[in-house]
């Protein structure tokens, strides 16, 4: 019966629907959602998706989405330009500098090898690194890629693709994270966990 | 560290964030996936939450969202005008049409009685319920509120509301929900669906 639909608010829907992890229920929320603000709120949302791709690109030298090139993190003098980390995304590299834990630069890799989907180190930023070790004055390489399959398959093949270039290779730790009860980990965290004890 | 955050994916990161059960994380998730979209996708969306305030508004009959007036629901001939079944929302009456188990009209109250947060009767369209129960030719009327603390206190105020008028008033039944385990139904329900057992 979706006659009881009306046809802009079925285009919404089917629009919002393509958000990650957003299906038919959740979109009908957003978009019934979005029908009673008021219309300068949603006149405001519609401004800043439509300014979007218009005013950001990506960082010449860490490949992160960026308004300024280079963007502010390679900008910053103050920054450690002899440690790079490498992540998958600009979301891992925005929750890495929210934790403010990393005062070195990054490099974006732009998602992780998947052979069966077609993603190969041609798809990635990964031509790109191997320049910057070169050309740069680059000490050590972080790789802090997920502790998916995917993730670790990509860290080790960078790993591999760095040795000849003299510099040294890291790899983040994996263990329990802060705040989780020992009982709630699954099997591979707790292994790797005890692997990787570190002494009081 | 928000220095990493271009101002344009912060804005937006910051209009998503009103949408219901929408925080921080799934806001960033949602914004870097439309700034990873082409183009065209994201000014797709764009256009239809432009085109949404300024198509759809609220059916004169029954108050819903749509895009003509009457909707299509009330300007459907084959629709039975003798009942009436009451929601809180246009979802509510979204949900019922494609369950496509009702052939009557609605009313859409446009919320629940709250009296904390300063919602009594004025603020839904409850006047306008009463009103249609004196000129159209009502039979019945299905209260079909949710099963909250809030959707049955507004039932029971609407049930004492219509009882002058000589209207036979109804209420959707509580139960336990098709394809649930009885053992995860909450106490409340299964006292309510033994209550409104029904014989064989």
């Amino acid at each position: 019966m979706s006659s009881a639909f009306p046809p802009a608010l079925s285009r919404l829907i089917k629009n919002l629907e393509r958000l990650p992890g957003v299906g038919e229920k959740t979109a009908t929320r957003f978009a019934l959602q979005i029908l009673r603000w008021p219309k300068a709120q949603a006149q405001e949302l519609v401004r800043s998706i439509a300014e979007l791709h218009d005013k950001i690109g990506l960082c010449s030298i860490c490949f992160t989405f960026s308004e300024r090139d280079p963007c502010p993190v390679c900008a910053d003098t103050k920054r450690d330009t002899s440690v790079v980390c490498v992540v998958e995304n600009p979301g891992d590299l925005l929750a890495l500098e929210k934790a403010g834990a990393f005062r070195g630069r990054y490099h974006v890799l732009h998602g992780v090898l998947a052979p069966m989907e077609g993603i190969g180190p041609d798809q990635l930023k990964i031509r790109e690194l191997l320049e910057r070790i070169q050309k740069e004055d680059i000490r050590e390489v972080i790789l802090a890629t997920s502790s998916t399959v995917a993730g670790e398959a990509t860290s080790a093949f960078l790993a591999e693709s760095l040795k000849k270039y003299g510099v040294q290779v890291t790899r983040i730790a994996c263990g329990i994270p802060m705040g989780m009860d020992l009982k709630y980990a699954d099997q591979m965290t707790l292994q790797k966990a005890l692997e990787a004890r570190t002494s009081y």
